[in-house]
């Protein structure tokens, strides 16, 4: 199709599809002339994609190519590149440290893997530190019972990561990440409603 | 004890002490003279808790007091009063719509309360609608499971709501919605990492 074509096609503007073009995240078109191009089903796509990181997830332009390069990139060691990826998503956590001590404790008591180096390791850390710092830390009964819990629904996750293709997979665990995690939030908001109902509000 | 002591005891500078009483955020003290007034220990914990609410959670100060006048006005329906005080804090959804299909939808199948006026109704709408435009819709597996494991971490929120003393009850309520969430969006990353070592690590 042509690159009018695929404006329409995806919905995105011209200007923001040469825009995608000349950053290299989107591949060029099939030359079919001095200055005409042919583009195809994998270009829709690739838009749809991008939309959804740049626009719904609200990754900038830089982190939403780290994450298609990953997903390009032939890799060998899938648990490394779903963490690479992952790590495109806020919150950053730009202090370096070598040690987080309470995230350190927190996955010791749930038999967790630690990695200082994944950085919600350090998400996890800042989460703790701010709990501590307005008088509500986080007891063993809460860590374990989120733990355990939370365990669950990543396991579902996992178990729906497309099998075999490492780009599909990368790009599954980078939107479901961002895309789940806010339906998560609202449903502990209303599931507290829920529990709410009936222990304060005789309803 | 003196203004300049209760600076000393919160840690918050002079400037800003007074800013929260001008802004009625903090209760005068108790006159003892044209220009002075004693502070007591409520005062250096309402500092806390104002700076709780405004740096660590980052409410605005207009939605600050709004959850301090709902933790002194004396209520009848804690209920009701959680719900608002839980409706200062982020996201906020600003359309306004009478009917919320996907939540409604959603919440029927977990078989929850469902309050169209209850801003985590609007939010969960705003969440599922997300998953959708990127072509990944929760599905009812997912729903039901993020439902059953959210619903077990709520009860033990609630369960942990200080008992008779509604203005505690809710600054329970709108700390721990907004401290550990982000605790619970780490730990899912983490529990991420730790099914995925197994399952494509060899780790």
């Amino acid at each position: 199709m042509r690159i009018s074509q695929l404006v329409e096609r995806s919905g995105v503007p011209l200007a923001t599809v040469k825009y995608y073009l000349r950053e290299g995240l989107l591949p060029p078109g099939e030359a079919t002339g001095a200055t005409r191009a042919r583009y195809g089903e994998e270009h829709v796509r690739r838009l749809a994609l991008i939309r959804a990181l740049t626009e719904v997830v609200g990754l900038s332009v830089a982190r939403t190519r780290a994450v298609l390069e990953l997903m390009e990139a032939p890799t060998t060691d899938l648990y490394a590149a779903l963490g690479h990826a992952v790590a495109a998503l806020p919150p950053y956590v730009e202090e370096q440290a070598e040690d987080h001590p309470r995230a350190r404790a927190a996955l010791g008591t749930l038999g967790w893997v630690y990695d200082p180096g994944y950085p919600a390791v350090a998400q996890l850390e800042r989460a703790l530190a701010a709990a501590e710092s307005v008088g509500m830390p986080i007891d063993d009964e809460r860590l374990r019972c989120y733990g355990e819990h939370v365990h669950r629904i990543a396991e579902l996750d996992i178990a729906q990561v497309p099998a075999g293709d490492a780009g599909a997979a990368i790009e599954y665990a980078v939107l479901g990440t961002a895309i789940y995690e806010p339906v998560l939030a609202a449903l502990r908001r209303l599931a507290h409603q829920d529990v709410s109902a009936s222990a304060f509000g005789d309803r």
